[in-house]
């Protein structure tokens, strides 16, 4: 068993992280603090978990790190940087959710996310949590970035090909549409039903944090600097993402070629390639797993890649306990072997 | 480790226990048939289900019954009723999840299905699948009739408050409200996308045929014959039901005289009732709970009583397992303990 | 051409009004005041006004009576009784869509609401604008406190029955439920899509507001005092609500008798009564409509009446257009004639 | 007064067409053909009709040619090219809502629709009804290829860059959201509520015919043939369309060369150019506008344009109300001129 706590425990991807780990054969939980419920309840606060008796408690780092082995941290990005130096410090491992510690570049992420970061030299320390591309070094970081939602559903459908060098580098377009829960749980107007239901929007054109860390690994991939569109769109759904992605082929390319990339995943646990159809949301709602299917359009000449994932589990939560079950020698499915729900 | 096969796998019900069969840890399964898709994988008919290697049968009830220690049954009502005394006879224990197996009374089916009951002489040896009330009887079954959702929630709701007498049996309203899975998988125009989004009906008012399913065991609990309003509504949800139910209070009934009859369910691992605040339907999505909360309305001298379970789970899917594991002597929540989703 | 004002313009039911009112050919819109958003164009805060050059301004009681011959608010209560005087003595009509005038009695709405009435002295000058009862009242008003969106749902479906006394005033049961408009336009967490969407939920259940102007109407029309059950719940749609009302019929009476009794709507262009068929809310949604069916359970003894209407349009502000038309002598239906949208 | 007929008036686009007609105060309907529903009332097919006295008949191709000026038809294509000419022939005008008279080459259609086209000799008759191209010709057109859904989204909002050169004709990508009311009311279990509900998928890639129609008319614009990629999707909402289009802009173009070449639709009634925001579908709902914003992102060197419309109103019904308008020399926005429903 392995000593676990939650900082920011009630938000949609904090619940989600709760929800897991409860189920989780090796955790025991320790801490669960929630700067809005402290003092409450997690069953008060969802009660979807009546029944279980976890307390909400204040976070307290020092209190936190030394009872822990692994704390899995859920905050708004700028509170992690402040938070994990002293929960490493004190001695734990740390599974970070936020952009904070995504980052090889500190420039990068003060230029897409508009502030300074306050936590700079632990970035070097830190490991991309995505088992698909790092599970070495994930196995022996003392710090995780936890990547994105919209950022694992595209780089794992764009890496392996970046990779193989099937397709041009320049030109990639993302266009991804996303649930509600990837916004939080906030009182924000723009997320209010009556606002939602019905409809569809793009947002944060151009500009949506999530482009640099996808640019960051398929750069990485490429051995060269990746610019891509990335069009995030707001569904009316609660979980899920699809991204549609529109890449070159290059010359003389075939179904097989990408096939063959693709291949790089065959023993993977969670990535699910589909052999002549395409993945819908709701084919992995509900699971760790992401679903990529593709159409070579030979008289448009474009590849076009879908992808989906639940962006509560492998596009957060799920994939943070990916994460841990590596980090600490556990079967990497152990809590996450559920089959989605399909309803 | 028991032999489990499922006859009607592909329906939303059958889905679902395929579902949580696949992750019970004391079932093997050996058959999975489909009418409509005998000869595919699971997988191709739901691929939620990718990566799992079931290939769907025919019902070949000879091999099936001699292969499995017990048989769940996913059947069209009448469609039961002609195929589990084979199974029966084969030597297999049968939970079926229609109503064909849930009367006391050939006449009541009769009456309320509109239809010849075919097997009639089975129905002294099925025991009612509701553990809450016949767990005794269930663990030595031979046979046993998994209720259904509506009725699962409306019985667990008003079966203590009958029992116990804090209740008049007379002039109770259930006004209960489902999600479209509760009517099948089927290519009916009244299910389309179109027909159920952003708007709700009531229907088979006064003549669904739960009513005489709830109103049998009812009676039973009240000692004299309960006849009842029960207005089913379809609700643009895939899951869920809520049921808002009336009652009127005896004489000099206190909230702690409800709270007193519901203490009934303090060792239920599947009940959860509310102290102050009223269960929603996102409360128990995901889970095999049935939450239940209630307003003693001292004005209008009403006692509402509001009951929450999901349908394809505690409504069905999920009972069914419960039912099994209390047959079979595993951990009743073996399989089952997952917390509920919310999101 | 009559003068117009708005206050509330930019609330739901503010909004529809304003969506109701640019297409109305005998009204000039004088001005539309909001509070939050005064200085902007109505197309800034809701696009689907672009091309309309409304620009809203801060509410200025002088200014807009003495502009206006009508002015419609849609304050919050208490807003209302304080900004409503001073409109009427400026000389305006007003038709409040609040619920500080729709009482006769202050100290049943100080009982209700919680909170003292600041002009209890124009109670009786106020008509309460239901045009199917109060048509002639209307017509001479000076000031007409607008009904409730649940109250016209259900005064409309029981006052020819308690009219004409084919049911028992006493033991009625009105199961409502309605989409989230009708919660208005906030930042409520409880209204967040992720909240609400494939959920249900009871809320209010025996204290209601909405309860105690029904029991007005219902009173008055059985000449005695009539309490009831009311509850309410939020559907994961935006716009419609069913109410599902249980009645004891009178001994003898049959379907012929309710038949004739809501033949008093036989005239009534916004009154639909179904025959053998009960409505759906997207049969009404769109529409000024509201539709009414019933089914006589002789089994239970029971008086099934579920009845429909789109809560901003016949709930609200076409409501209020109505009353509008009925007070200039304009047609009834001006501007309020277009067929549902079904879809 | 111009006498109108319908054929296919139960189909989703047929119903929505005849809820524009009704209140369309130049139109006297003469016969609303139904195949699935000849002898029924209207309202007995759509409930949101009740009130309206409308009866379907069987389709006789001489009667409604004889009492027509025109005649509106909503059958799938094939049937179309069957129907028309005797229609035609018979002197009645004709706006035809299938894909059968939309192109100017029949191979086009035969390779994208995999059928012969059986009026070929019609199709030099046929006018594209796109009034913000094509108005003069359609004042005088005896036959009108009313556009589809999809491509009025997208020719809208890439005709006037393409014409004016300011991107490049290769390359484009457009990657299109659509309700599920697009797909028409049928029983298909594709369409079933709890196949849809809460998810998103693509389909048709690279092969839906759409793709051919948006080809032909951009091919014309830019003079020169313009190959590119349009991918569907499929989402969980009733109408409206999102089409998020991504071209790579001409050297040296800047924002204003865009708004620029929009200025082409200063004077349209129903194209809104958003200027520095982005157009959501609730915009547009119940509408005949198409909104169309964009985004110049120089990083990436991409111009990323969103386009929104009703896909019943300027994507079907709306458009051939507006095309009727131009034919019969009425304001062009009669019937037209309702507000969006934002809720």
């Amino acid at each position: 068993m392995v000593k676990v706590s939650v900082i920011g425990a009630t938000g949609y991807a904090g619940a989600e992280l709760m929800r897991l780990l409860v189920s989780h054969k090796e955790v025991e939980l320790v801490h669960a603090a929630s700067k809005s419920f402290a003092g409450k309840k997690l069953s008060e606060v969802y009660p979807s978990f009546t029944g279980c008796d976890i307390v909400l408690e204040e976070m307290d780092l020092d209190t936190i790190s030394k009872d822990s082995d692994i704390v899995l941290t859920c905050l708004p990005h700028g509170a992690s940087a402040s938070a994990v130096p002293a929960l490493l410090e004190g001695g734990a491992r740390v599974i970070d959710l936020s952009g904070d510690f995504r980052y090889r570049d500190a420039g990068v992420y003060e230029t897409w996310y508009k502030q300074t970061h306050t936590a700079k030299e632990w970035l070097k320390n830190s490991v991309y949590g995505m088992p698909e591309i790092y599970r070495d070094q994930i196995a022996a970081a003392k710090l995780i970035g936890n990547p994105g939602c919209y950022t694992t559903c595209s780089i794992l459908a764009l890496y392996p090909l970046m990779k193989s060098g099937v397709i041009e580098p320049k030109g990639i377009i993302i266009d991804a549409k996303s649930g509600v829960s990837g916004a939080g749980r906030s009182e924000k107007l723009a997320n209010a039903f009556c606002e939602v239901d019905e409809s569809v929007k793009a947002y944060g054109v151009g500009t949506h944090r999530h482009t640099s860390e996808i640019e960051q690994e398929l750069s990485l991939a490429a051995g060269e600097d990746v610019v891509l569109s990335f069009t995030p769109h707001l569904l009316p759904i609660k979980r899920g993402i699809i991204s549609t992605i529109y890449a070159m082929p290059k010359d003389g390319i075939a179904e097989a070629d990408i096939k063959e990339a693709y291949a790089m995943y065959k023993d993977e646990p969670f990535v699910k390639i589909y052999d002549g159809t395409l993945p819908e949301i709701k084919h992995v709602t509900g699971s760790n797993n992401c679903a990529i299917g593709f159409v070579l359009d030979k008289r448009a000449g474009r590849l076009v890649i879908v992808s989906c994932l639940d962006n509560l589990i492998k596009g957060a939560a799920g994939q943070a306990v990916q994460n841990m079950n590596i980090l600490c020698g556990f079967d990497e499915s152990e809590g996450l072997n559920g089959t989605g729900w399909y309803l």
